[in-house]
């Protein structure tokens, strides 16, 4: 259920709100993320109702975070892969991931899983830069401005 | 309305999808973090009903991202202001920022605000790496491991 829409907003967080919003979205999403693709497999892994499952993917392939392919004929099944723009959410899910980490559990305790790296074993700690400095963004040092060239990414 | 609550899940984005999935609630922390305090500018900036404004500046009270401070006496009239724990989740803000501008326009098009430097003027586009190896973070190269101290951020 959804209440407003706030896509006609100038502002893109307003846009990946109206999406991250829905309920139970960035936990379909975190699990396309660890690789789980088939309908039957997210309704396992999230405990989640088949009617609510079902229209979180259909509005994520709506969106073109996934798209639906066949992996079976008799009866066509499908499965639900990221999509470019899809996989370029997992950006906001580590942030939130961190977020979590550092602020969501009471004083000296923690979350007991982690996210590693696959090729060294290290935990892998997500932090939010300028991609032009590579600086840890302060609020305060940074201010809304105009967009010089809207018309490219 | 809330419809479940993931508190008890050990994944950091389910503690983190608790709150942002509150709606409006991602909105209201981007005027904090541009700077409204008082209960009128959020109303007036974000066209927000009252009742719901009420609610989700509790909420974000209650969570300890924004702390209530007296600015008049007579009567006692509240701002609010963000926390520690309310100002690290700028990041997460960031990254919805990043993936709003690249994603949530039409080829071509692009939103008219930008973040950029205070002290450069210069663009600012949020990315996320991790904090060891300075990286960009790529899920194909990340899974999900035991934490190997979950008592310490």
């Amino acid at each position: 259920m959804r209440r407003t829409r706030f896509d006609a907003d100038h502002c893109p967080i307003a846009r990946a709100t109206d999406l991250l919003a829905d309920w139970w979205t960035p936990l379909v999403l975190r699990e396309a993320f660890t690789g789980t693709r088939r309908f039957a497999d997210f309704e396992a892994n999230l405990d989640i109702p088949k009617a609510v499952l079902s229209a979180r993917l259909s509005r994520l392939c709506d969106e073109g975070l996934l798209r639906r392919e066949p992996y079976q004929d008799n009866p066509v099944r499908h499965e639900y892969r990221l999509t470019d723009k899809g996989r370029a959410l997992w950006d906001v899910l580590a942030a939130m991931w961190r977020w979590g980490t550092d602020w969501c559990w009471p004083a000296g305790e923690g979350p007991v899983i982690a996210l590693e790296s696959r090729a060294t074993g290290q935990v892998v700690r997500p932090v939010v830069v300028d991609e032009a400095t590579g600086e840890r963004l302060d609020i305060r040092s940074i201010r809304i401005g105009s967009n010089p060239n809207p018309h490219v990414r």
